[in-house]
């Protein structure tokens, strides 16, 4: 399957053309700090000096979690599709945030357990209702997963092939912040114990019975010959939401779109796309740094210095559309500022 | 001069009242980290449970220092007037940043060592044409330095009388880290090479000339007997730009307006009116932990978590005009998100 994907790093070579450009600012010298690395990615990635947006879009990605139901979150898993209820009501953060931001909001059923019917605004991509509890079997098969990076990937192409070229990922899925723990300790080698954190707010009690589950389905699959192999993991932990996200950013990467990467949940999707293919990074502005202990270990092993750090630990890419407008704003000051030459301003003593 | 202000803290009334809408909304409670504490705040400054903006505005203070002229900067000083006209044009990255956020920009000159004339959209409230030199002499007169404070206070009741009730704070002044880093040191007491920094960009010896400098400014003030009294140490090291944000920062949080305090020079002036009345700070949102080093110092003595922390050391109130989009933000979810009940969904399992 992931020999469909042809992920190439941006060409090089305008990047001393970029830095030019930027450094020729009425500013001092890297006085925008990670902006400048941010519009520097952005002209790398669309290959000009002048980055544009076009029909920015906001994708949830909504799936639930057999191992909801054994105890790993603190909301019972009827809250994902109450949720996904809310997001198509236009009353969820990432409702606010989006339209504020001007971003356009698609939510997609990757494999609610919830039969929504044909709904404006949703878009049905469902692979089963549902992943198996992966305390007693892998969470999906691997046609089932590769179904769901294949749905993932569609979704991307279509929103490109209709003029999109910079896309912000979100989920919702009760039991998730579980998937992304094991997912993260599989493909980083830090400590389980360090990858699992509250998700919707565990107390200590509640955190000590997740961590112990955790760890018995990871004993399950490690006495079943699992190993660290990406789609293997993927496969065996879900969601189909963080599969699906992963063919969506693979794709979206191919075709050179910019990815705004969420935090925990969405940053487990593309360290797996990213394990499986290392150029996928260069596409991606990392948006913030979650409150999740796990998150910090993903951050570490992709490398990324995230843009916003504000403790939000909601998901749904409310971090993403909340740090599109610093994204915007590298743009803009790359393309609408005034140089030194051309402000009359002097450059140095 | 300073019993002409009268500022009371916001009443705390509402606080309960605000926790628990917020609490209600659809999400795990404190899911949306500092963007819940910046809501609860608005709350209270504006003393409703649905806060509004009208007429945001952004102001650039700009100013000369005499002590330019004696090395503390990598920048000459004419580059104070050649960034206002650069302001008035429009191709500074604050305009840029203010634009997209929709934020009116104003730029007032208070006291620039150039003749602008009348010039649409410059704020003409010169006090004098630069401070003198502070190695030689105080760089205000009390006169000039009460001058400057009235002028600032009368532009944010202007701003007030219009239906403005947000502004942010910028300034453009070479030399300015400089007299900043002097006052974060009288009214914090941290050593004062643990407030210096590199402003503009200087070298490794252009530091240790400038530290070497702001030494002999501050021997000088003490052997006159100068105290660490605010309003001393800012007529004593100045700028103009400097001393007129007090004024328009007091005359702002009197009539309960919301703050949106810049980085390290616009925190100088911060500190010197929450010195002056602490309950400034209570109106003040903190959006960028600047670069410099002597923000840090000033962050601590404000108790004061700022939003964004991008590596910027731009000034000009770049970091107020980024952070704003937060800001509505954080307006946006409490005025617009659902509540658990509202939405249908299961609050806890």
């Amino acid at each position: 399957m992931h020999s469909k994907f042809n992920i190439v790093a941006p060409d090089q070579g305008l990047a001393a053309a970029l830095q030019h450009k930027i450094d020729q600012k009425t500013k001092p010298l890297g006085a925008l700090g990670q902006l400048e690395q941010v519009a520097k990615k952005l002209g790398l990635i669309q290959q000009r000096l002048d980055p544009q947006f076009g029909q920015p879009h906001l994708l949830v990605f909504a799936g639930d979690h057999g191992a909801a139901k054994a105890g790993v979150s603190a909301f019972p898993q009827d809250v994902t599709w109450q949720m996904v209820e809310n997001f198509l009501a236009g009353g969820a953060a990432i409702n606010v945030f989006a339209r504020q931001a001007d971003m356009h909001l698609a939510v997609i059923d990757a494999g609610v357990a919830h039969d929504f019917g044909k709904r404006s605004g949703l878009i049905n991509a469902k692979v089963a209702p549902g992943t198996a509890n992966y305390l007693e079997q892998p969470a999906m098969t691997v046609e089932q997963c590769a179904t769901a990076i294949e749905r993932g990937a569609e979704i991307s192409r279509n929103l490109f092939a209709n003029g999109c070229n910079i896309v912000g990922f979100g989920e919702m899925g009760i039991g998730n912040t579980a998937a992304a723990s094991l997912i993260t300790h599989c493909l980083t080698g830090v400590s389980l114990a360090d990858c699992v954190g509250r998700g919707t707010g565990l107390d200590d009690a509640g955190l000590v019975r997740k961590q112990g589950l955790l760890e018995q389905a990871l004993g399950r699959y490690r006495a079943a010959g699992g190993n660290n192999e990406p789609l293997a993991v993927l496969a065996e932990f879900g969601g189909f939401e963080i599969a699906m996200m992963v063919g969506a950013m693979l794709a979206a990467a191919e075709a050179k779109m910019v990815l705004l990467i969420d935090g925990f949940i969405v940053s487990s999707a593309a360290l797996t796309a990213a394990t499986l293919f290392p150029a996928l990074a260069d596409y991606c502005v990392f948006c913030h740094r979650s409150a999740e202990p796990g998150h910090q270990a993903q951050l570490r092993a992709l490398q990324a210095e995230p843009l916003l750090d504000l403790g939000l630990r909601l998901g749904e890419g409310t971090g993403a559309a909340l740090a599109y407008p610093l994204v915007q704003a590298a743009a803009n000051f790359l393309n609408e500022m005034a140089s030194f030459e051309s402000a009359g301003v002097s450059d140095k003593a």
